[in-house]
């Protein structure tokens, strides 16, 4: 028998997700489930919107990276932590190294929304630019890590997944609490890890309701993955409204678990992606970034039985540009 | 010693206010309060947002209407009800005319935003248009009232001003429960019926914290009647992007009850509106219309102290028009 330094990472369990829940109480907010009656009329079913926008940090992310950090032995939290992430991510990671008081670097798109850079800046935590199309962010990442940093990545380790199936608990314990049973759970997909976390925790407490994802047409690795039976990189040159879900493939982990629960993952036009956060701006009265209306717009597919159902929503993140925001929901796209 | 077949309206009391929660309890929905840390970082001061925007029907007129519609006599009640209207009461009138399934009509300005008259609509009541400029609105309701129909009055009314002041009850309950002693509440002011309900639940609970109100500078009426000592006429010809609170005059009733509670008033101008409009979105991911920012508005005019105090603040209402919304927040006014 091996006496490993740290524990081999495992796929995370309900147990996890409810550790993970403990370990955040008080300092993630627990968002609400928010309904309106025009967009039940509009869609013929009973949606119930999970606002991630509403989160610290404006997206669910905090959610695994508090995990993640909260996890670690004290010496390894004391050297600080480096994280690559398109912007949400970052933030989550810079709001709990800056509870913790500890370093955080960030290796973060030259492109990414400049809301998501000045937030995670306003936090303390140091950005390193890279470019997207030519650089690879692990290998920017890693001189961090050999000074003795810890890697926080973005989705595929157990305890951010954990993290961000505190999401999945709360809806389920929230939709238990109004005595209502939830059809299907429909959220956006990037690397995996918000899907694969709610769909551990959902299939825990209600195996019959189906998980959906909502993936930018151009970026329907996990879809294609799924359909292939295994993991298959998106276009490298592919571009999208959605910066958030731009991520190169699923993560190992993430697929492993998605593939296992997930009923599928519907390809969005970015016209839908629009016409979801026009909706949610509308009927919601929330800012929801392109990435994060992902899977409300995969109710457009055709994809996910809807009539007369009671769907659950992920909003994940609502870090969006205003200039960025007003020119797709005021806009000439209308 | 007279019994009358109605009792004399009273000046609303702590009892009014949780009679009123107890009957909009499940159909109301209990708001979170909502903190971002740039906006306490920006301001100074830690503020505590009352989201309003996510109440049904998307303003906080919702809670009067409904504790107005609900003390009816069944046989009142059958006979349907008449509002008059910018737009929020009409919508927060409609929802509970639809609750009751009972007739509604609502005399609404012709200039209304389209999405309130579209949801007064959607929930199946009457909207009778007349001209802002040039009609007396209580005129064109009056023949539907002649037919027995109730008035459910905007503001001036005990029970509407009871049901708005859940709105300050919930705060104080939320404040107790995080164990936050509050400085001020600051919020709109229309016809000042919010800011009456409000200040009495603070004043019971918490008589130390402020009430504070915001009003557009073109209808400052509020402001100048606290400082007249007597209710002064808003200048009929005046202009403002805050639709919600182009009210004619302050209240009888909720001018007597803002005298004795209300710190101060300040008027705010235009461009002051649309900056907390923009920090509304971009900090806490909230679509908050113009109206219902004036409370936040409030914040800029330097007459409420705020270095390191706490401070409630009531985003009332969120139903603006997706364009102009866009082109107030993402527009060239940036």
């Amino acid at each position: 028998m091996t006496i490993h330094a740290q524990p081999v990472p495992a796929t995370p369990t309900i147990d996890d997700i409810r550790a993970a829940a403990k370990r955040i109480e008080g300092l993630a907010r627990r968002t609400p489930l928010l309904e309106s009656a025009a967009l039940n009329g509009k869609f013929g079913a009973r949606l119930l919107f999970k606002p991630e926008v509403l989160q610290r940090t404006g997206s669910f992310k905090f959610r695994g990276a508090y995990n993640k950090i909260s996890s670690l032995t004290e010496a390894e939290r004391a050297r600080g932590v480096v994280a690559f992430s398109s912007g949400n991510h970052a933030q989550g990671v810079a709001a709990a190294a800056e509870l913790f008081g500890i370093r955080a670097v960030i290796v973060m798109p030259a492109d990414a929304p400049a809301i998501k850079a000045d937030n995670v800046r306003a936090m303390g935590a140091e950005i390193v630019p890279y470019d997207r199309y030519r650089d690879d962010r692990e290998a920017v990442a890693r001189p961090y890590v050999e000074q003795g940093m810890a890697l926080v990545k973005p989705f595929d380790d157990p305890l951010i997944v954990a993290g961000q199936g505190t999401v999945g608990l709360e809806i389920a314990e929230e939709a238990a609490a109004m005595g209502v049973r939830l059809d299907a759970v429909v959220t956006p997909c990037g690397g995996g890890g918000l899907m694969a976390g709610i769909a551990t925790a959902i299939k825990a407490l209600s195996p019959d309701t189906q998980i959906w994802g909502g993936e930018p047409e151009n970026f329907d690795d996990t879809r294609r993955s799924l359909a292939a039976g295994s993991r298959l990189a998106a276009d490298p040159s592919a571009t999208s409204i959605c910066d958030a879900l731009m991520s190169p493939m699923p993560g190992e982990l993430t697929f492993a678990i998605n593939r296992r629960l997930v009923a599928g993952v519907a390809a969005v036009p970015e016209a839908a992606i629009v016409a979801a956060m026009r909706d949610a701006a509308a009927h919601l009265k929330l800012i929801v970034e392109p990435g994060g209306a992902a899977g409300f717009a995969a109710l457009s597919s055709g994809e996910i039985d809807l009539a007369g159902k009671t769907i659950a929503i992920v909003l994940s993140g609502g870090n969006v540009d205003l200039k960025i925001f007003a020119a797709l929901v005021g806009g000439a796209r209308q």
